[in-house]
Parts: C-alpha cells; structure tokens; sequence
C-alpha cells in the first residue's frame, strides 16, 4: 500500500501507541476528582498543556483541549460570530470546509455580513483586498485565513495578516491545522487571537485537538461547564491529550529534517512530471506552498474521470480535495473557488516523515499508464 | 489502592486497551476518504453503530458519535430549547451538573421557562408533579430527567415518564449516563426522544460517547458539516469508536451475573453500616437504587470535615459527590437539592466489576477509625 494522504490523516506512530497504551493501563482517574488517582490525571492533562504552549512559545492558559479541529473552529466562529459587536467577517472560499460551513451559519444566524476575498490562481488572498477591507472597520470585523491551504499547500502570510487585523482592531482566527507540527508556527509574533490544532494531522491520536485562545480573549464555551477553566466542559481525554503533547514534541524534534526531506521529495516529483508529464500542471504554490503537498493539475477528459478510482484500486491512497468532500465525488471546492474545476483534475499527493521515494515512483509508474 | 469511585470514571478493560491498540496501529484512514483505508475506518464505525444499535434495541440510525456525555448533553440541549415551538423545560435540581449547567444556559438565551420538580428526600421526582407540570401543555415542553442519579443511584421510572411526555406531546431526554452498559435500557420500550451515553463510565475510554436520537428527531449540530448524517461533523475517532462499541458488547456479555455481583456486594456494605454504625445512615434509595452506588450519609462534625481527605491518604478512591463540582470542595448538589447538606456529609462508593469485597473491607475498616 502507498498511502499519500497524508494531509487528511496521518499514521499514528508506533511510539505514540505504546505511550497511549501506557496511560489507558495506569491512568484512568477523572482529572475532576479531588483523590490521589484523579490528580495523577490532572497532572497528566496540566503537563501536556505546557509541553505544547512550549513549543509554541505561548502561555499554557492559552491552550484549551478540544476533541479536534472541528470542535474548535466551531466553539470560536460561534463565539465570535455571537458578540454583538462584530458586523462583518471577511474570509476566503479556499478555507476548510468545517471553517465555511461554521462561519456561513452563524454569519447568517446572527446577521453577520459575510466579505469572501477574491483569490487568485494559486488559492491566496490579495494583501491589499484585505487591507481595503479592513480599512473600513474598525472593532466589528472577524477575519478567517488559514494559514496553509489543506489541498494546494499555498500559504498565507499570516505574520503580516496578523498585524493588519491588530492595526485595524479586528478579530483573527488562523486554522493552523495544516502546519500545526509541520512548521516553527510562533503564534506570538503572529498575533493571532485564535488558532486551532487536530492532533490526528501530525502522526497523533483522532479525537483530539486544541484551541489556542489568546491571552486577551475569552470564548463562549459550546459544552458547558467547568472544566477546562469553563471554557469546555466535560472529562477529559487524558490519554489522547498527552499522545497528542508528544506526537507534537516528537513532530518539534525531527522538524528541521523532515521539512528538508519533504521538500526533496516534493521536488523530485515535481521534477519528473515538469519533465516527463507534458499534459500535467500544479494547482496552487509549487514553489511556495507547504512543502509536504503537491496538487497535480490533470486536464479533465472522459476518460480520466475515475482516475482516483484507478489509483485506489492499484493500492495508492490520494485525494482529489479535502477528505470532507470527498466522499461526495464532488469536485474539490478550492479547484471551484480558483476556476479551476471546469477544466482540471486535482491529485493531491500528501506526504509525511513516513512518505519514501518509492512511494512517489509507485505513484509516478501508474500515472504514465492513465 | 483501593478504587470505589466509578460512578466518576472506570478503569479501561485491557482487553479493550488491546483491541484499540490493534486500530490505532492497522487502521488510520480517515473514514470520509474514498479510498480502500478511509473504507476500512468507515466500516469500523458503522460496525460499532450497528453493534450499540442492537444492544440498546434501536436502529443504527439513530446513533451518533460525540467525544463524550458532555457534548451529547449540549448538542440536544441546544438544539431542542432553542426550537421556536418550545416554551418550557421541565427537570429537576438532581440532574447531573453537565445537563443542569445545558438547560439553564440555554433556557436563559431562549426565554425558555425553567420548571424546577420538587424532589423527595431520596432525590426522586414525584410523579403526580410532573404529570401536573405536563397536563398545562401541549406540543412546547421539553423534560429532562436522569435514569439514575449520579450521586445517589437513586432510579427514576422512566418508562413511567416516557409514556407521559409522550401523551402529553413533550420531548423527552434522559441521561442515561450512569445505567448504560450497567442495565438492559430499552429505549423501544421507553419512548425518550433523546439519550446519552458516554464510554468511561462502562470501562471504555474517555473522550467518546454516543447521543441517541429517536427517529422521529433530528438537532441542530453543535459542530456543523457532513460527518454523522450532518448532525455532528469532525474526523471520527475511529479507534476510541470501535471500543466504546466492544466495551459495551462485553458490559452486556456479563451484565446479569455483575448486576448480582454488584447486588450482593451493596448488601454486604450496607449491612455491616447499618449494624455497626449507628451514626451513619444513607443518602438516596437504598433498597430500590443502582447496585452499584452506595451513598452514605455521616452527620456533620468539625472532626469529619476532611473525611474524603483521610480516605484518600489511606489509598482510598471516594467521591462526596459528582467528580465534576468536587475540585471545588463544595457540596454535592444533590444533597442540596435534598435538604441534607447542612447536617450531613455524603459518601459515594460506587462499584464496578473489579470491585472486591477486600475493597469494601479496606474502606470500613478506615471508617472505624473516623
């Protein structure tokens, strides 16, 4: 099996396993009770939030635990989209679909104005869209920019994102999902006022995932309660949360290394279809974007429209969007947002420290037979 | 050590650590991904709905997975109070304080009237209030009463209630938190609109639960996209998924046989308490109450204000109330709710199918000494 996937999930590690199974066996207390057992969790728990806020260089009261992404995007657009201060959230059509349909719902519910930046072909945003836009507000505007794009790599210049959004007094959510693990994310120089992270994309736990809600904010909890400083109730995942600290750490440990490896490989496979694949292009950043995606740009004809189907059945794992949509076999909504789906196929090839030259020459040997 | 606080959270069975173990280790597709690996998880998390379906004698469809109680909790609570036709919620001060903490919040947000039952002295509602509560109303009442309650073991009649919010056209949720995998719950037989569950409180893991929602129901989602049907979106945590489903399978395999356990070891406790105690008596529904709860009732003194304390020293796991409001050191609620916080302390011993009665032993000899 090849599995190039790597941006929908990812393989746990084998070490993270054993960790996970190590605490299942020995730690089973409720982080809520006040006996020997439920502190050994809370301790667990309270060890995880600092070995992560480390790594992002944040406070630990910053972080709180989610059961993944989609949690947080959800408790932070509703929260956000809710005060009643903010007027107008501005975003893009290339974010993740969990981040649009959130935002399209409580936007409409609370008569938000919705502002979709326009973007160009490799799925960015145009600073100075931003900045006009941001220019006719000041305190009532949310804005919602991911960082990396999960099915063209492309990336935001989040760092510049942010200090517009703090000039012009507005709210920022950036969904760092995609390079959470994969990138030195400093979310202290960033000044984002939230970002999110889902374990499951950097060889951790599903089910499990965190907030970061920066010091000068507060949200509205979407599971009411006390835990998690009554910003999300309900037991925590102990187990998942501190597989999810080390799979971070382990991530942080290797990062320099594997990001050179990721760019090896990507530019080896975008040697060889540059080169021997004359009818295939890019979508998004090849040069720029994240270093561990590559969106091959196959032109539609009737005969390729199961290529995905093909690659499945010969055992190599790929997506044409984010794995959300994908069992719609519907075209991918960034391929939509960039005009690009009339006229192209999208192969999104995404790998990880697991990912192997080999693989990529198993994907390359079957792609000159379609 | 001496475990006796499982109405809190359970120690995970190993031969569940091992079955999620195998998943985290063979299968990591995302199941929304088209290909073989996504179809593999997908099947896993259909198999465990159809595996909770049949246990619980209701339709797969009419499952779908959370990250916990909590979170089922809210998503219903959301949901239903802020449905236009509802107008009042009927429950009582015993709830668990994650559904109370629900229904106040969003009855507040929605104008929804909050009807508080009056409560016996064992925690129980009393019948004829509710019936009279649900005689002013047709079609703009929601009620939420618990199974069995947390703190007491105290039961209500809930097919009783079911067929009364049913005639009544009120809709109907139990927390069915503390009896699932404990009882045989017949939610055919009982007619609940909505039920929770939660995996670690039947040695499962935490960080995953179930909502039961009727097929005459659907909710708003609290995380909004495609995953469960559109009513619960987020990469599904497949691995904790197919064990919350095995746990529950193998919490039926021994579920008479541990009832007696359970029963017969209640009666050892509460016997040698009665015969050689005379100061203590019982919070709750002793005879009629969960087998697996015990709440003893200990008169107030200076001297035993660190009781829980001295327990937990000796090596012995015990709760005063739900593990939720104990990091506060407060009273429990439900002694509040029962008037019998101002003269007595409570103490939880609540039991599993590890419980011994060398357990039992270790904590009377302890309360001996107190």
């Amino acid at each position: 099996m090849t599995y190039l996937d790597n941006a929908a999930t990812t393989m746990m590690d084998s070490e993270i396993i054993d960790f996970m199974h190590e605490i299942m066996q020995n730690q089973y207390g409720n982080p809520s009770s006040i006996h020997a057992l439920g502190r050994n969790s809370r301790v667990i728990v309270e060890n995880a939030r600092i070995i992560i806020a480390k790594l992002l260089n944040i406070s630990p009261a910053e972080i709180f635990f989610t059961s993944g992404g989609t949690e947080g995007i959800n408790t932070i657009v509703k929260s956000v989209l809710s005060m009643p201060k903010i007027k107008r959230v501005i975003t893009s059509p290339a974010e993740h679909p969990a981040m649009l349909n959130a935002i399209e719902y409580y936007a409409a519910i609370n008569n938000v104005e919705l502002i979709m930046l326009p973007l160009d072909k490799k799925a960015s945003i145009i600073m100075s869209d931003l900045s006009n836009e941001l220019q006719k507000t000041d305190g009532d505007t949310f804005v919602s920019l991911m960082h990396a794009n999960n099915e063209f790599g492309t990336m935001l210049p989040i760092q510049k994102i942010g200090e517009l959004c703090k000039t012009h007094n507005a709210l920022f959510v950036t969904d760092t999902v995609q390079t959470m693990g994969k990138l030195r994310n400093n979310f202290s120089e960033w000044h984002p006022d939230f970002a999110i992270g889902s374990a499951h994309k950097f060889h951790g736990p599903k089910g499990v995932g965190f907030m970061y809600i920066s010091g000068d904010n507060k949200v509205d909890p979407l599971f009411i309660g006390s835990q998690e400083r009554n910003m999300r109730a309900g037991t925590e995942n102990i187990y998942a949360i501190a597989a999810m600290a080390k799979a971070m750490e382990n991530a942080y440990k290797i990062m320099d290394e594997n990001l050179e490896k990721m760019q090896e490989l990507k530019n080896y496979l975008v040697n060889i279809v540059s080169n021997e694949f004359s009818h295939i292009g890019f979508n998004g950043d090849i040069e720029g974007g994240l270093p561990n995606i590559i969106n091959l740009a196959v032109e539609k004809t009737p005969n390729n429209e199961m290529l995905l189907m093909k690659f499945d059945i010969a055992g190599i794992m790929l997506s044409g969007g984010s794995a959300c949509s994908s069992g719609a076999l519907i075209d991918s909504h960034v391929m939509e947002a960039v005009g690009r789906a009339a006229k192209y196929r999208a192969i999104r090839v995404s790998m990880s420290k697991y990912t192997t030259k080999n693989d990529l020459d198993s994907f390359i040997d079957l792609l000159k037979t379609i």
